[in-house]
């Protein structure tokens, strides 16, 4: 080889440039160390009892996923399962006092969230059962449909189905098809199912367990269709298990996952029920058929009805994250063991996690799964905020919704994208049941389409920037767009507050030669992830300026030109509230150690976002060619810097082998390679090891 | 809103010139249609009768998964159809002529690769049985095994497991620790497990049916270790299936998928087989313990041994090639019947199809699995002229092997992704097992990291590449590398020649104005991605240069600090050889029609692999910033105008309904959604449909 070349040398001379300006990492610093007791502590959050109580529960092995079980098996397990939440009593946490709950809506869901480690069936099923069938009941109804319907429901008396879903409208709830006529006559809803794609679908408990559902159907009365509205209605005998008259249904057999779950289908045939139950905490028909509602518009009045409902989506947050770091958990203590190949030594073969690759896999991951717990942690609180009414304006609700709608899709595909890397980063071993990636996997697959599909969700979030936008520059001219600063997203989501000189420090930042440390500092960071997500929606929002003026059928094809852009959009925006979150989080950290290793985490996952648009950054004239390259270069010695960090930063989410229960994640894989090690040991020392041919020929004359 | 903003404005302005450069793509052109029938007799390729000869036996309900069985129950159902199998003709078709085979190596891949429509476990378990112990004594063994075993293995009268990777060493397989010791006295290898982790472990066949299996352990005599070597060993009574006396094994237990092969571990205490079972194709060992090979290397002897089995990584590029394809057919299909949110009309809802998201999270993909469809049959063509002794240097093999370990990686990822990304597309739907799909990516998972793990494989390319790069240029000077124009990897791997001026053309591209039309020029894609595999080679190469004066942990470091880079050039290398192979292919097209769309798809692949690392470009100076915004803009253009071709590019991969078995692309989705719309006009004509309560509000005074 020769010595120098045009561009990599080019390369090579701006990589060691910048390491003047940062300065050598690894040598002479004193060593820094993690408290994982204090991170572990932080890391549970404002619940930490209730989630610690959970876990103690979780560790039942009566509650544990089993693998290899038949459908019918699976459900009978989760069934006995639901009956040992019951007598735990942890249930009723989220049901009010008044029927014997606890009113605390947030330590409900933390505790509902820890499940995902006994078995998500048994997680999904509770979920069902409590969260959204008992939850539509405590929401949607007063008072008395509380004292009639609640203790059953918390007690598993009254199995029940949450019926919104059908076969032909999953993601457009308000187009469902099934409707509940008033018959003024009788006092009765009659609820019927036209065609078959309005039968109900995929709701758990309908296709064995469940004896009555919540259900969602077109209001009518006197002639007028009021939207969504649901209903109180019975579907099987709790005796026989059988339907009821003019109710039907179907199973929707084995699926993907979350095999202990009943999912099926219902359909009914001008079922009568009781004017009473409508709930009608939003709205009532009068025996005479005469429709009131405390909410004018039907609009919102649909969205408050739907609002109520959000905690399905900040438990999946949550729920999430919690299985990213189980498998991040299992399969960094296992990189951490597992040997392969020699490179620096002729005897001693590598641990996995010492390949650049290897580190590279599980580092970056580990880092967006700690900004998810951060961020998590806010959702909840905020939820916790509106459901216990202390801080309860529709602006609360409001932000409350779309904090969840931008984080719910960003962890649930993080989880499948982290124990898919997992798994594979285990190898063979990461394929087998025993080692629990797979089936947490398998499990947590829907969870990326139900209660919200990840791009609806993030689409609703788009539709709600673009909406800020233009109100804030309603009634703007040229000039102040061009001066345009909004707010930062993440500042309003938090703070409620922080205008920033954005366009200046950003345009400086891209035209001056400032050392590459910069990249390191956070409001460099916060700075360019704001930038991006406000320029996305600046940018559609001029290039749907016209639409008003367009025909419906033009209009809607100029937005769905920039649907994809307006989703990725979305999806810089629930980055950059993961990135303030961990930032934020990090001024709570006590011990010093601790906190730099978090600076360098929440760097790497600032960058790591940075990176993967660094076309975008660098094309919109916000990081110069020269800055841009010297990212991936920054990224690189972060993950080494974090290496020596990795087992510490999993051991903080404080899992036992009971959570766990993946058999190398246990120590018998170091117990191995110790075993062998001291196998080829001993055979060397006892000088009867054979002689390697290749050593034999290179010591032979040729 | 406001009518102008500097920066957007900018970027509207930048898209309408792209415009005019390229002209209005869908107004006033003749429609184009593809030649669908010709379109698939150009996939089926090659072995296109065998192919359908399969297809047909794929269609026997007998062969296909089920959803509901335990391990041991689908295990028992595989085991049945393997015999089938044998009944059928098809297994003998790989082996020689002197045992009733046909010698038709290419056929017998291709007919394979098709059986992952019925079963995978089907596909996988018969791999074992045929394709990895029958293979190794096909081809490590000599006459005297053929005859010997063959008619059994070919039967299944011996059902046998490829005992290679063992708990401690999968990627590494030189380091097995597994130990056949030849005692001169007995004329016998003893075949030792020194300890745990030397347990052979992941094996098909292990854990119940195999009787015997090719083991491959440190051949030692006479003092020496002359590295692995291949063994037949038979390890069960046929007649009771207990493990003959010195052998134990453990049942790997439940997987993530392929429950129908049942993988196990095996153990040997010191098991004596008679010297004659020493597979001894390439090396033999006398009776007196005289060890002789004809290739005098080591490592060269290895490599020859283990190159022999490349028909696992084969075709597994070409199933996981076909899965990507039925889960596309499915998720296309439904996408083009099923409808939700209106969005241009007040009535009919939009078929998902037509979302640009949908399109832009399916068509890319479509464009990519093309691209596979078109690598692999040069792949399957090269295996064929090795393995029939054809075209079978020791060149030919490397390329082939390279070809192999640069192809599976990419097809294997790509069709967990595809599935997924078809999974999510298809939503609730395709969360249950009847519509095939997460059944189909459970089993398809272990295809990454089995027959070479993908990140190993990829390092293993990058190596070669290195290797070419560092022999090119071993006693160049400064100024030949400075001009390095090597000839391109694509052209080398497909046609053995075609030097480019690479360098100057590329140049002219970041710095002239040339018009964005260009893009679709194939040269300037060639160029662009065959320019980044160099670049990234030859920059990894020199901050490699000085390597050999560091110590070996120094070196081992440095090399490390390279691995990601490294295995991301692979990666790009593998992707230039799909968009050449996708290239190449378009040519043979007769149909113009079908000519135009391919192209489009092959733009639609070459771009966006572009984008993927449109910041590399940019930083490297091969596309300027604005000429980089215009390649999403392009994609974007493409993805539009492929979306009326995308039914016909699914329909021409040929599947039926035996073959997709999913009830959503069966039809039934357009049926619901008539009836659907059938109901609301019929309700709507009737004059009996309720008033919506929101049109009521519209009309009422305020």
């Amino acid at each position: 080889m020769v010595d120098t070349a045009p561009k990599p040398a080019t390369t090579r001379t701006q990589r060691s440039d910048y390491t003047a300006h940062t300065g050598p990492i690894d040598v002479d610093a004193p060593p820094v160390t993690i408290d994982v007791a204090e991170l572990g502590r932080r890391l549970l959050g404002t619940w930490a009892d209730v989630r610690l109580a959970s876990r103690e529960l979780a560790k039942d092995p009566a509650l544990h996923r089993l693998d290899d079980l038949k459908v019918a098996e699976h459900r009978e397990r989760v069934r006995g399962q639901l009956r040992r939440l019951v007598e735990s009593g942890t249930v009723k946490r989220a049901f009010p006092r008044s029927v014997g709950g606890d009113d605390d809506h947030g330590g409900n869901i933390a505790g509902f969230e820890e499940l995902v480690t006994a078995d998500p069936s048994l997680q999904i099923k509770g979920g069902v059962q409590w969260g959204l069938f008992g939850a539509a009941v405590l929401h949607l109804g007063t008072e008395r449909h509380h004292q009639k319907y609640l203790p059953g429901i918390m007690s598993l008396e009254v199995p029940g189905a949450f019926a919104m879903t059908e076969t032909g409208h999953g993601s457009d709830v308000a187009s469902i098809a099934t409707t509940a006529t008033y018959d003024p006559e009788h006092h009765e809803f009659v609820i019927n199912t036209p065609f078959r794609g309005a039968w109900k679908d995929y709701l758990g408990n309908a296709a064995q367990d469940g004896i009555a559902c919540t259900l969602f159907a077109q209001l009518i009365t006197g002639g007028v269709n009021h939207g969504v509205h649901c209903f109180y209605v019975p579907i099987r005998d709790a005796a026989t298990g059988e339907f009821l008259p003019g109710v039907g249904g179907e199973d929707d057999g084995p699926k993907g996952g979350l095999n202990g779950v009943d999912n099926g289908r219902l359909h009914f045939d001008h079922v009568r029920i009781p004017r009473e139950n409508l709930l009608n905490r939003y709205a009532d028909v009068a025996e005479d058929g005469t429709y009131t509602s405390p909410i004018s518009s039907p609009g919102r009045r649909f969205f408050t009805m739907l609002g109520t409902l959000v905690q399905g989506r900040v438990s999946l947050d949550g729920s999430s994250t919690l299985a990213s770091a189980v498998g991040l958990t299992i399969a960094i203590t296992y990189g951490n063991q597992r040997r392969q190949f020699t490179a620096g030594s002729d005897t001693d073969e590598e641990v996995l996690l010492d390949y650049q690759r290897h580190q590279r896999r599980l580092i970056p991951r580990l880092a967006t799964t700690y900004a998810q717990y951060f961020a998590h942690e806010r959702l909840l609180v905020k939820f916790d905020e509106v459901f216990s009414g202390r801080t309860a304006t529709d602006d609360d609700r409001q932000d409350l919704e779309t904090l969840a709608a931008a984080l719910k899709p960003l962890s649930t595909w993080h989880a499948l994208d982290t124990l898919q890397e997992a798994r594979e980063a285990c190898g063979g071993a990461g394929f087998l049941a025993e080692n629990r990636i797979t089936g947490l996997r398998a499990d947590l697959d829907v969870y990326v389409t139900f209660e919200g599909d990840n791009n609806v969700l993030l689409q609703l979030v788009a539709k709600r920037l673009l909406t800020d936008y233009s109100k804030k520059f309603a009634k703007a001219d040229a000039g102040a767009l061009a001066r345009y600063v909004v707010a930062q997203a993440a500042d309003r989501a938090y703070h409620g507050s922080g205008l920033r000189r954005l366009a200046q420090t950003v345009a400086d930042l891209g035209s001056t030669a400032r050392s590459v440390g910069q990249l390191r500092d956070p409001q460099t960071q916060r700075e360019l992830l704001t930038d991006r997500v406000e320029t996305m929606i600046a940018e559609v929002a001029t290039r749907l300026r016209n639409a008003d003026r367009l025909s419906k059928q033009k209009a809607a094809e100029l937005f769905n030109s920039q649907q994809n852009e307006l989703i990725e959009a979305a999806r810089a925006h629930g980055e950059l509230l993961q990135w303030e979150a961990f930032t934020e989080a990090l001024d709570a950290i006590q011990d010093a150690g601790t906190r730099q290793v978090l600076t360098w985490l929440r760097d790497l996952f600032g960058l790591g976002l940075i990176e993967k648009h660094l076309a975008w950054h660098i094309i919109h004239g916000r990081l110069s060619p020269q800055r841009a390259q010297a990212v991936t270069a920054y990224i690189d010695r972060l993950v080494a810097r974090l290496r020596p960090h990795a087992q510490s930063l999993v051991d903080a989410f404080g899992f036992e082998q009971e959570h766990l229960r993946a058999t190398i994640a246990s120590g018998v894989e170091a117990e191995r390679q110790n075993e062998a090690r001291e196998y080829h040991r001993t055979l060397r020392a006892s000088g009867e090891a054979p002689i390697d041919e290749k050593a034999l020929r290179q010591s032979q004359p040729r």
